[in-house]
């Protein structure tokens, strides 16, 4: 294990850019993963681990120990001082491990054939990666970002997604646009309209592409004219909204509900 | 409109006060609504505005000038200058105006007969708030949190429930199994075990206490023995589990399919 002591070690700025800066992440195209829950998603699901940096206290961890154990051998381990650790640590509470990843390039070609949510400009990370999370376990194919959503592999989002991204491809700065000419299935809003049905009672087979917007605003007007139909979720008297998160829920839920009833097998 | 220009007026003390200390709005039993949206619901369900406090700046936009005519004549008007709304204003960009109001007095005797959300120590403002948003639009009759959970009039809350805290009866540091013993329906918990069912395949009719627990630990395990009945939603191989808010949107709005199909007038 490599001991790294101070702040002007080239590894520990690195990894104090990617934890604080999304135009780092985005330039070098790596995150860092926070603690053992979201490393062994990753590791599961196959993802590279690089580098993993470790706390002082950390090591005292049995949970950490046994991770450090099963990274493959040529993985470089590196200890920091809990001091160290703190300064890049990208959450209040430290951890005591992080592991540097590269971000996996995704096109929306990957989504051919199953449904998918497209998230535009949806800014909070937490949201973002809440939905995320409701996708992968809904089955979702695939996510496409517009280019005005918070970076799903930012801290708060990985954390948010709870290992969602390792199991549901993720496409970034996507032209929605372009993206859906070559989608084979229907574009669906949610909303209100004199077009809009209640997603009950709305036939959800086939591929999907569900388009939800950011809080408050919505849906941009463009992208709402673009879907092929509008759903609505009936509420009771008074109330005018869902929390973005809630509504893909039920919309994401509502579809995997029907098509557990047309196939029981799947 | 009377104007207060300094730190040290006992009533900015309050509102500063009010807006910064959970234990502050529990002893006084008041809290402070933060923007023309909240108030405007407030107002149309019967809450009555002690006082109101507009920044300078406030005062240029309609949306602030139309609440002011249309508040009662007594509602005492104060007039602060924009560096002193920002030193007490509860979020980061200050919407110009805020309303002093009573918290309102809840007891668990207005739920009976309708069905019920039980949040047990749900400790993140903005999920807790989400959340009564989302039992309110699906026609929950109250809300009964445990002692463990944040605070449902502070302003985090406030702002992510959207105006659900004036359509849904909120009772705070509840003893869920005392309140349980005279609720006349089931107690379901969501999760895993022996003896859960799918939720799409339980008959969801009849009044319901639905249980959700914080995120990460769940529910406590002794509300959890308590509850009736166990139901999962069903995901995608290789997915443990859901946000909180997500899981409470998907069994809420099931139920409220249900009773749809049911009663389809209702």
């Amino acid at each position: 294990m490599r001991n790294l002591s101070s702040r002007d070690n080239p590894r520990i700025k690195l990894v104090h850019a990617l934890a604080n800066q999304a135009r780092e992440r985005r330039k070098l195209g790596q995150t860092l993963l926070d603690g053992t829950h979201l490393i062994t998603a990753a590791i599961e699901a196959g993802v590279t681990v690089l580098e993993v940096f470790v706390s002082e206290s950390g090591l005292n961890n049995g949970e950490i120990l046994d991770l450090l154990e099963r990274l493959p051998a040529d993985v470089q381990r590196n200890l920091v001082s809990d001091a160290l650790f703190a300064h890049f640590s990208p959450v209040e509470t430290p951890s005591g491990i992080l592991a540097l990843i590269a971000i996996p390039s995704v096109s929306t070609e990957v989504a051919r054939g199953g449904s998918i949510v497209i998230l535009d400009a949806v800014q909070d990370p937490g949201n973002l990666g809440t939905i995320l999370r409701t996708a992968a376990a809904a089955g979702i194919a695939a996510a496409w970002l517009t280019p005005g959503c918070a970076q799903a592999w930012s801290p708060k989002a990985l954390r948010a997604g709870m290992g969602a991204h390792f199991h549901l491809p993720i496409a970034e700065q996507v032209d929605a646009f372009a993206a859906l000419a070559d989608f084979s299935g229907r574009a669906l809003a949610t909303g209100l309209g004199a077009n809009a049905r209640s997603v009950y009672e709305t036939d959800l087979s086939g591929p999907i592409a569900w388009l939800f917007g950011a809080e408050g605003q919505g849906l941009s007007a463009s992208l709402f004219a673009r879907a092929d139909g509008v759903v609505t979720i009936p509420m009771a008297a008074g109330i005018e909204s869902l929390n973005v998160g809630a509504a893909a829920a039920i919309c994401l839920f509502e579809q995997r509900r029907q098509s557990a009833i047309e196939s029981p097998a799947g």
